[in-house]
């Protein structure tokens, strides 16, 4: 199995994203980028056991290296994590040119590019994800973030990695559930921007669960250059960026109603996207037979389909925390149709018969 | 006496600096771009009580307006100071395209600026600077941050603020010693890079001081065109503008081994500038009556010309953890002649001279 190459054209902020297995062994554009300058690998306690010393043969030629290890969770993406990450650079004296290196899921990625977007006002980070969801979904874009007490994400920087390694063998170690979480964001690539893609998802389904190495790097692949292509059209999230978070006012409402970490952020899009759907369907954009499909698809990934039973206010409460909300009011990424999205505000009396049929 | 206007070209990012007296009460520029918006003004005890109220009729239109005083000194630009704006701003429901405004000095605006560099991920900024070191330092440049225990300014951001306000009024009432402080930084633009202005600045030191209204306009002007002329060559440090900090890797390493707020950072910078030029003399670039005259101007501002009397080891430790730091060895900013820098490392002995005459 080759490795498949994705360049994001970001003129200056260009990068590469490769995509295969056994990329972590020895790997020449990480050697590269690592040779002769300070690096300090950021990973968690599960990841770091497991990944960590594959990385030596890459960043053998580093002129210091440190090894971070934070704990492991949604519960560490704050500013407690972020200030051990700057005591150590700083107690090692780590100066602009450093080079941090994010080795985990999406926790350790949010947080380290964030720590590379502000230390010293900014210094260079390179991608390793281990999971399929930060291979699909942190890998383009340039997002970083930490979440505050009071709001997910709600702190964070657009920063570009200098290098993305989706190593597709770290994903034989991800829990099943993990798996499924980073399928619900393939298929939203698919829902949003590629019915073609949304049909291979789901002849493929079964291949990608048994973690099938050419499935996934293929998955991979087409999802980070869908994310690719609407980044590079609107990077800065003014309009068409938009449209990839469909599913995410359902999804991070979950998420906060029930305390991050007890849905898996994929879970709680798995479940809002049906929601996102269903609202769709009942303002008269998408039609009913495309929802059911969804639905389907997203339940044959092995993800929720219903979100949880709460009364109306509390949903309306969580939504209107949410970063995309207007002063208070919820928008809504809808689907008119496979591959075609709109961003709207909807009545009152809509968002209640979707909470209605999509929760409890 | 007019009101003087400089724009910052910087592309899409372009701002107006708006420089005069009386700018705070009724401004067109700022009330054009709060109308309508959630605003916050982020102030200190001192100046919010001084001057927040002027502010009232440019702010009228906002669609919600909330005040954040934090604790007057550089001793509360840290972390803490950050997570109470950010607090408020989640608790008030501000979403992203909300308008922070930076009312008071350094430590108010860099830490308001990087407090819109971060909230979700970037929101819109205007200064008011409200020292004279902060009008003709923190207007132009986009360089915001926080200090960490372990180093100032060391996690931060680059951001352009929309809109600059530099109300010459409020000098009045400005300690002596901050104007003097605020003078170093005008002194080093013309030590770097234009000579006439130098001379103007050395004919004018008397009216300054005095805080005659149009004198400090004229210098406020070209302070801001000097460094705008820098930044707007190499907006991101990568050479240029390293020349601003002439004077700087002496003053941090001063502040940082005082405590942060014993000297106020001009002071600190303006004997910083002393060792740097008489460092720039031993390694055989400046000639000696230049730096005389630049000691003698520095007095002549009310500033310090030598540094406290510590090892050669202690400023060593100070000034390697510093920014500039080149893992570990510090680089200088040195003097050729007035309006021409080199940045290079020296000999440890010609060093070690240097802090022996210009300390203690």
């Amino acid at each position: 199995m080759t490795v498949r190459e994705l360049r994001i054209p970001l003129g200056e902020r260009s990068y590469p994203i490769l995509i295969g297995p056994g990329l972590l062994s020895g790997n020449d554009a990480l050697a590269g980028l690592a040779r002769g300058r300070q690096v300090a690998v950021v990973t968690n306690d599960t990841v770091g056991g497991l990944y960590e010393a594959r990385l030596a043969a890459s960043l053998a030629g580093a002129a210091a290296l440190v090894s971070i290890r934070l704990p492991d969770g949604e519960a560490y993406k704050n500013w407690e994590s972020l200030d051990r990450v700057f005591e150590r650079l700083l107690r090692e004296r780590f100066d602009r040119r450093c080079l941090l290196v994010a080795l985990g899921g999406g926790v350790i990625g949010d947080l380290t590019g964030f720590a590379a977007a502000v230390y010293q006002r900014g210094v260079d980070f390179v991608q390793v994800p281990t999971t399929l969801l930060a291979q699909v979904d942190s890998s383009v874009g340039g997002k970083t973030a930490i979440n505050h007490p009071l709001g997910k994400n709600m702190i964070g920087a657009f920063h570009q990695p200098k290098l993305v390694l989706a190593d597709v063998g770290t994903l034989r170690t991800l829990p099943p559930r993990e798996l499924s979480a980073g399928l619900a964001e393939t298929i939203k690539h698919g829902a949003i921007a590629d019915p073609a893609y949304l049909e291979r998802l789901e002849r493929d389904l079964a291949a990608l669960r048994a973690c099938d190495g050419a499935a996934l790097a293929d998955a991979i692949r087409r999802s980070c250059e869908i994310k690719a292509a609407v980044v590079a059209a609107d990077e800065r999230e003014a309009g068409l960026r938009a449209t990839l978070n469909f599913g995410h006012t359902f999804g991070h409402a979950i998420e906060a109603g029930l305390g991050y970490g007890h849905w898996l952020h994929g879970e709680a899009v798995g479940a809002g996207m049906v929601m996102a759907a269903d609202l769709s369907c009942r303002v008269g954009l998408l039609d009913a037979p495309s929802l059911e499909r969804l639905r389907g698809t997203i339940a044959a990934a092995g993800l929720p389909v219903r979100g949880p039973a709460w009364p109306f206010e509390r949903y309306l409460e969580l939504m209107s925390v949410d970063k995309k909300a207007r002063q208070g009011t919820p928008e809504f990424v809808l689907l008119e149709r496979f591959g075609a999205t709109r961003v709207q505000s909807v009545a009152e009396a809509q968002l209640r018969a979707t909470l209605a049929a999509c929760t409890g």
